[in-house]
């Protein structure tokens, strides 16, 4: 087999086998097969598409190329959330305590923000002491102990994907609906789960701009999912406008400290209960979605999973005494704000410029080896459909630096747009996508030549 | 400006600026950009195509990266004839002596048979004692004396097309009609002539396999070629079976002197007067083509175009005298035949075949490092349209072994197909594609920032 003959049989519009995609990503990840074949054959991938079984071929590949977690000898069901990416996107801290209330594993293996995207794993250092470095046999004792544990990917962990996003990211190719499937995909099925929810976000401050792309990229992972047997529920939703009132890192946290308490903002909350539901329902914990619903707003009701977050800050390294005393004071000194210049209503806040003012902020990353401040960050107090006088406070905001703090303003004030009537309601959850039946597969254990971590 | 950028753009269709191609293009000589990123943009090119101007653009761009012929003090016009390839393709050691006796010099760079298409310096080479390495002293005088030059690249002329070229060939994007385009032509200006006659080929035989491609090709190298100041024609000629009676080198170069005396076959003899006479018009010694094809045929009736050549042959270091004496008996000694199956009429031989078959008799090479035999080759005793009984000798073939031999005799039986009527006639020169009014740049010289060699 050459490696040419795969590109130019992918570049032809053809149905790559299971054997040239190993083929080449094996030979890849081995360093057999140079990377300028590699990202010519991800662009014709980009043009031609690929079918479901050579999504699932791929992903198959490079969930192999890595080790599995081990969560042998820990009781099921495991279910985990995966969104892809927003702006003020933070419901994973929410609903991760809320189905482990009820019975749920929920191992968690995160990111970190880059570009205007956030990322759990710096919401959660934004926490004095909260490691994400867990070992293996730590994470597996939280895990079983506290029903969820939050931990980032070790680099034994589907290193196909790491190699294979970085070429992506250089060579114009990272837009393909297949090579983000098998990339999201491998990760998540490395991490062990049985089921999957999937929030998939649509809009300015998402990686899919309008609903049809995020419709085809959230039918992609279902149906890719049930040929791996995995069950997958996807939940369209949108991301033109931040998700709750707060963007930062320790903001975050804190916002979804109030939804557990019974009093965070109505979107955050309502995403965070309908996503919980569905991992209830995929746990077996619920017959649907509507009985899950109930289940988790009864679980939120008494406590229970805001005394299992806070147990997870002591389990990983915080303090949540300390913790708690942070609340509302642990804020950058570097402080603005960002006032009305019109009257009416708001019409729109746009998720992309205030990501990227996030990051001017020091709340992201432009590039992986930039740091971020726990303390900056956007509070809104008003958002869309918001009446307005001339002047009235719309956000606070708190930077790392003042010239940080002067580039994000200017962004802030341009995210906003007025009107003398409200915007039409946007829809929070356009539709749920759920896998048919599964493929005689669907016992298949995730498996990989490489062994557990 | 970042090369992802740039790859993107192309991606979703833009058209890049002359900048943004040299950007990528010159980076990329100069190891600033690495292969993976261009490998991904000719991917991107091959899908999305490249129009005009940028084409032109890549052309100068990749002609700007090397040095150029410098013809100055040699008394012009300089026109020169280049194919796209095919077998049995010798054309070019007809035609130069023949432009060269009417006062045309042609400045040849040529270059070696690879895969199944056959190269004009390994043809030359087969005379005991002929070099086609001359130094620029020598290419110049034996231009300025004899008309016409034969020589190959150096390592400064282009070396972006070395490069890109190289790395086409391994990421599934040779068959791209700009990339194509700027290939030909940025070597083919940096020759130094004034204009060109283009013979685009089509058929099984030649690189682009049906007609509709070749017109394709040829459209964008006669535009190209005008917007950077160069007239060009071309022409769209059959390639579907081999030109003339012989493929071979040494066997060639004597059909080529069997055509200078006016013996030639008929279909060579006629390319080789048509893309002539167009040669003969862009130097401005005709009209028109057919008043070209007339003194071209004076020409050749003249005996000094058969004079011409052996001149040439000695200028460039072979013994014309001990040449003649070897035609028809420097062959290899190892021998076969190729005889009529069926009876009836022959209706085809399939050029790409053939040119396979030659390889393994050690006519051509499948990778550049192989050496190939000058005695090598087939000589047809029939061609398509010709009758024959069970038996009657078709081919006769010499082998540089006896292993390609056998294996080389499998693909020439099946390279012949019987029938009980001949074939339509195909037309051996479907169409003639010329220039339109030249842009105001016409005039300008080929430029190179790295001189001249």
């Amino acid at each position: 087999m050459r490696a040419v003959d795969v590109i130019m049989k992918k570049r032809s519009g053809g149905e790559l086998t299971r054997e040239e995609i190993q083929f080449l990503i094996s030979g890849y990840v081995a360093g057999a097969i140079p990377d300028y074949q590699v990202s010519a054959w991800a662009m014709a991938v980009f043009f031609r598409g690929m079918t479901s079984q050579e999504t699932a071929a791929l992903t198959d590949v490079m969930l192999e190329s890595g080790k599995v977690m081990d969560l042998s000898g820990i009781k099921g069901p495991f279910v985990d959330k995966h969104s892809t990416g927003g702006v003020g996107d933070k419901t994973s801290l929410i609903l991760a305590p809320i189905v482990a209330s009820l019975g749920i594993k929920d191992p968690m293996m995160s990111g970190r923000a880059l570009g205007h995207t956030g990322g759990t794993l710096d919401k959660l250092e934004a926490i004095p002491g909260y490691r994400t470095n867990l070992s293996q046999a730590e994470f597996r004792e939280i895990l079983a102990r506290d029903g969820f544990a939050m931990t980032g990917q070790t680099k034994e962990i589907v290193p196909a994907d790491r190699l294979l996003y970085a070429l992506r990211d250089v060579s114009g190719t990272v837009e393909s609906i297949p090579l983000i499937t098998a990339s999201i995909l491998s990760k998540k099925v490395a991490e062990g789960a049985d089921a999957l929810v999937l929030d998939v976000k649509y809009g300015s401050g998402a990686f899919m701009k309008d609903a049809k792309d995020g419709e085809a990229l959230a039918r992609s992972l279902v149906d890719t999912g049930a040929a791996m047997g995995k069950r997958i529920t996807a939940l369209l939703t949108d991301m033109d406008e931040p998700l709750g009132n707060m963007v930062g890192n320790f903001l975050e946290v804190e916002e979804c400290i109030d939804c557990l308490e019974g009093k965070g903002p109505q979107d955050l909350t309502e995403l965070s209960l309908e996503l919980a539901a569905r991992m209830v329902v995929l746990g077996g914990k619920a017959k649907d979605s509507a009985r899950g619903r109930e289940i988790c707003e009864e679980a939120l009701e008494s406590g229970k999973p805001l005394r299992l977050f806070l147990d997870n800050i002591r389990s990983q390294g915080g303090d949540p005494e300390s913790f708690l005393k942070m609340r509302g004071v642990y804020r950058s000194e570097i402080k603005g704000e960002v006032r009305a210049r019109e009257g009416g209503f708001i019409r729109r806040i746009d998720a992309l410029k205030v990501g990227n003012a996030g990051v001017q902020l020091g709340v992201g990353r432009n590039q992986t080896q930039d740091t971020v401040s726990p303390t900056a960050g956007i509070q809104f107090h008003k958002k869309s459909g918001g009446a307005v006088k001339p002047g009235d406070l719309i956000m606070s905001v708190w930077a790392k630096d003042e010239a940080g703090l002067a580039q994000a303003l200017n962004g802030l004030e341009d995210a906003v747009s007025y009107g003398a009537a409200p915007p039409e309601n946007r829809r929070l959850i356009l539709k749920s996508i759920e896998s048919g039946a599964l493929p005689k597969v669907s016992s298949r254990k995730p498996r990989s030549p490489q062994g557990t971590v």
